[in-house]
């Protein structure tokens, strides 16, 4: 007999009221701090002349962009919600609305935060104050981190409160849908911005001119650092935003479909009446919401950490940070685990078991981007252009097998502790404490912009030396937390699907989801050509903008007298440059956009709810696959270049021919792993969570 | 009522067993002619002086090769031998040996033609004698054809006669887990030697010392063309021999597995004695076996037309033997369905759909490799080689949608008309015609070599451009070769995994082969590994090797005085980088051939029958993308490559920017299209059949 009895029922509602509460109660509050730490900011010294100037080029270009962006997803989105309403309902439409609403906002408001702390960083490292500089970068990430948790615990409380019940569980999809929709247009039109113009200005300026990144006279450097604002924090936020909510609707909905033996195996009532089962199931539905809550608790006291951590080593400090977190949230969760009435104390396994996954997939990335496969590749250049590739490929592809067992030992320990229900929990815990990934994710661009910036406006060798550190951790700290996304994305996705295949086998028809099946088989071989198009069209477009921006940037440096040799009355258009990048962004994410999104529907209605099955498992293993390879292996190719240009390995340098080399695989690498391996990632999500949605009409 | 009706059952063993002799009769008659177009080609002139050295050189080195080889894969056929009999039986052991056995003397035969066919070709080229040089050419082919049909059609017909019932049947996947084997093996130590020497000279010779392709200065020219023969004649025959085997055995497996219900639907028979059931189920598992004699007395017809053919352009005679084989071959299958009492003349239908199917993705392949997209990758090109790589990826990934398409909607009207037996026949269509198919493999391969000779033994330009031109011919026919051979095992794959399903579905212990079960997922994923991990493996040996390779050309260039400068006192060691390929080959094909082999073993043993399934379609879904991706984009890559060469792109040519980066894509694709590629196609029918063979032990 345990200590949480049946007794406990009776005052487990009113538990259950204070817990909802706290969850708006704490997003609401960590807004509040976000707005302090984003005034705290403000108040800091933005710089004068030129530095102002290029900053403010910088910010205006990024919110010109997100403009632009805005009307164009805005009519798919409103077109989306009328299809909803008239389809599914009025319900599940309205929280699309507000997922999706959510989701620019997170961009908006987190790449403000970005704007102004970019430059700030700037100047406080001009002051030769390393510590304090990573602060301001670090503070800036965290305003994006705090929002991004506050409003996806706002949403996901809120709606708890009024749809959270079995029976009307399915309106808390559609916030999950609206989140995804728009961060796949978010994040493939960011990421082809940002990667057209840094491929770009790189080929023109760094590999034929020789001048150095970010250069003044390069046309192409301020849509470059636009490009990381779009990109790298507004893309990334409203996709981190959606990975956050569906990881989250996913266990939800794996809840709220249990049957009444899998419910018995994760609650430790008696489910002998109506009552109990519906208290246990609502119980079941919260937790995974309420693990933000602790979460995000965890974040606040590791922001504060923050403070003491700084006076070590900075790539310690950020790591020590996420740890410190984990391990916080951890402790919070065994405790809700042990106290909580109705939750059977193993889930907490689960958690335990999804977060070592996390940081294990982590460490796998670290290992292939950052360490021993890296010299490989390095030797790989020395022989050309060509080997390089070749070895970055391969390195690529062999960084697969182990986050893929890491998904799998995760999926199987927490099947084993708790079910289908204890899997997906395991996904919630990679993403519990979210405010701080986001933090850290967000304080790479705005270190990387800070470099461009005293780059751009000559605040001279010292600056940019501690520009530089800063940056250099934000980029294996990225390559990181990529290889982190891809793997809770996989985790993701089997949730949605499992609570799919529980959605479509409810009712009385007979579904056969068994492999056996010739039109589910089909499915998978249709759902496995999604993830290879998205990449196709998001590459091709990177490539071709990035060709536009070559001609551009060599015309300018041709017809621009004085511009390539510096004479200070040549000034380089670059708002011809940055012109391009935007036209090409909005115009080639329609594509890859309508195709993730038709394609499932389209399956469904054609070949039915068989067919969609086997088609989410073709987009989830094909998607995580590739998505993996992408990312690890463009970070390889970045990681090669830098350890050459660091003097890692002997003989080589800056200039020498296996450093072009270099340069051309870490060219390739760009759209890998900021464009296309990122949109795989939501891709994967979004078809499940689609599926989810259009799943009771193909009944 | 149709016209064959029950009272011919009585006369159907007889028929029967006439058509059983004829399939072993006109395998022994196949060999015989392949016998005499040998000596036929023996008895032209093979040259003199140089040019007779160099072809010695290029056959001693071959057969070297092949000879240490055989050397590392004996021991590993002896071990599998024993374990087959202690586990299986005897009965799938010694099939097991057959099948290995076939498949290297298949690689031994075809490579002893295509080392005489080379030189000869060369010879009467320098005559002048362009039509004469291409039916050498492609005689020499024919040879290699005649072999892998007839050893195939005899090994088939005689096991047939021993286990040729459903009771008995799986001693015969045994000969095509024979096959299997060995062609992974062959072909991916073929793979990694022809490519290690290949890109290994280029690196050096055409892009550091720009000289000549074939040049005699390049120390590394002699392995080039070895590895022509080991990889792309050997290795490229026992992967032929594996295919056409493996997808006839996959469809006899279903056959002798089908539910009365299924079999009911495949025959014109009321099942209602167990003689009738019996009779119509060895009919349904002959059936697939006699397509291939069908397909050889069309391919035989098609040889002789090639006579006439041959005075048109020699692009369009290669294509019109093809497409008269098939249609030839489809009028012969009408009849036998037609006219064949038990048979439905519906299933028809099916062989019809699996032939246009493999006409359809060749076009697809020639497409994406040789016409409109290449373009868009020579224009990337005149930005730098990361554009050049950036396209022929995305270039590589959309060529993914059309095959799998056409796969998905062979399987769905095949299904629609024959059940899974239907989907299993259609897959034998695209295989029937094999020895045309493998005829204008080996030719490509023979013409190659037929150029180099000329080049390094100096015959001048008129000759070469003679060998030039029947090499471009068979560089387009191995793209759409490539292409049709992926999807061909596409469709064998799921036969087998249909076959397996039925095994380990039918005993009495519940096997849960739906989406739903986590255990099958776990498979899936796992699965999904093992493709990327073949194809990293692969390449990054090819990588190594070539890198060794350009050290050791290098250091040739460096030390040996007046090398590069053409003295004639100045010889190559041209035995050190034979060397170098062969280490390379035999040490780096055991870890890739050694995973594809363990893996599905102890998935199907830790995990059991559940899982294994999911491995399967992991590996299946994985590979055929991956496949048909590094097949096609390597492809892309050398024709965009050519196309500059061949002044097709506006102020572009050889030397120029453009040109070079052209060069770095053609050098990526090598080991994409030669070696991984390959390695992927047959790896998924591997996987497969070994479940088939182990699945009596899961259960």
């Amino acid at each position: 007999m345990e200590g949480k009895d049946t007794p406990m029922q009776n005052i487990t509602p009113f538990i259950l009221f204070i817990l909802k509460c706290s969850t708006i109660g704490l997003g609401a509050v960590a807004l509040l701090l976000a707005l302090k730490l984003y005034n705290d900011i403000k108040k800091l010294p933005a710089g004068t002349g030129k530095l102002f100037d290029v900053a403010a080029a910088i910010r205006t270009g990024a919110f010109a962009y997100l403009n632009e962006q805005l009307k164009h997803i805005a009519p798919f989105v409103g077109v989306a919600f009328l299809l909803i309403t008239f389809t599914i309902g009025f319900d599940s439409a309205w929280t699309y609305l507000l997922g999706a609403g959510f989701s620019l906002l997170a961009g908006f408001l987190g790449m403000n935060a970005a704007t102004i702390s970019n430059v700030r960083t700037a100047v406080v490292a001009s002051e030769n104050k390393p510590k304090e500089a990573l602060m301001v970068a670090f503070n800036g990430g965290s305003v994006m981190g705090l929002i991004v948790a506050a409003l996806g615990l706002i949403g996901l409380g809120a709606l708890f409160f009024l749809y959270g019940t079995p029976a009307h569980h399915e309106a808390i999809i559609g916030f999950g849908l609206g989140a995804s929709s728009v961060a796949l247009f978010a994040r493939i039109g960011g990421g082809i911005y940002t990667k057209a113009a840094d491929v770009g200005s790189d080929l023109v300026g760094k590999t034929e001119a020789g001048i150095p990144e970010d250069d003044p006279r390069n046309p192409g450097v301020i849509a470059d650092n636009v490009g990381d604002n779009v990109g790298d924090v507004a893309g990334m936020g409203a996709d981190i935003f959606e990975s956050f909510v569906s990881i989250t609707i996913g266990c939800v909905a794996v809840a709220a479909t249990l049957s009444l033996a899998d419910l018995g195996s994760v609650t430790t009532w008696t489910l002998d009446n109506p009552e109990s089962i519906l208290l246990a199931q609502k119980l079941a539905m919260f937790t995974p919401i309420f693990q933000g809550v602790l979460g995000l608790i965890a974040c606040l006291i590791g922001m504060k950490m923050m403070y003491a951590f700084k006076e070590g080593e900075p790539a310690a400090a950020l790591r020590n940070v996420t740890i410190a977190t984990t391990v916080i949230y951890l402790g919070l969760a065994f405790a809700y685990f042990m106290f909580m009435p109705g939750v059977k104390f193993s889930l907490f396994f689960t958690l335990l078991v999804g977060a070592l996954t996390g940081l294990g997939i982590g460490f796998v990335s670290e290992f292939y981007t950052a360490s021993k496969p890296i010299y490989g590749i390095c030797n790989a250049s020395k022989t050309g252009a060509a080997t390089n590739i070749i070895a970055g490929i391969a390195t690529g592809f062999n960084s697969c097998a182990m986050p893929i067992i890491f998904i799998v030992l995760a999926t199987a320990v927490s099947h084993w502790v708790g079910g289908v229900y204890g899997s997906a929990l395991a996904g919630v815990a990679m993403l519990s404490t979210v405010a701080i990934t986001m933090t850290i994710d967000a304080y790479g661009p705005i270190a990387d912009n800070a470099g461009g910036i005293s780059e751009m406006s000559g605040l001279g060798e010292e600056t940019r030396a501690i520009t530089d550190k800063l940056d250099a951790i934000g980029n294996t700290t990225a390559a990181i937390g990529k290889g982190f996304a891809i793997g809770a994305s996989g985790l993701t996705a089997l949730s949605l699907f499992a609570a799919y295949a529980q959605v479509v086998q409810s009712g009385s028809r007979h579904v056969d989801l068994s492999i056996t099946n010739s039109n589910l088989v089909i499915g998978v071989f249709l759902g496995s050509i999604i993830p290879v198009l998205v990449a196709a069209y998001t590459m091709s477009s990177v490539g071709k903008a990035a060709g536009l921006m070559v001609e551009e940037i060599r015309r300018q440096f041709r017809e621009i007298p004085g511009l390539l040799e510096g004479r200070s009355d040549a000034k380089p258009d670059v708002q011809k440059c940055v012109e391009i990048s935007t036209r090409a962004a909005l115009s080639e994410m329609r594509l890859p956009g309508i195709l993730a999104i038709a394609s499932p529907v389209a399956v469904g209605f054609i070949f039915g709810a068989e067919a969609l099955g086997g088609f989410l498992l073709g987009v989830t293993v094909v998607g995580v696959i590739l998505g993996i390879f992408m990312a690890n292996a463009g970070g390889a190719w970045d990681n090669a270049k830098k350890f050459i240009e660091q003097g890692l390995i002997a003989g080589e340098k800056k200039g020498t021919d296996a450093h072009k080399a270099a340069v051309v695989g870490d060219t390739v690498g760009d759209p890998f792993k900021d464009t296309s391996g990122p949109a795989l990632n939501i891709l994967i999500k979004l078809v499940s969570i689609l599926a989810l949605v259009i799943a009771p009409l193909l009944k």
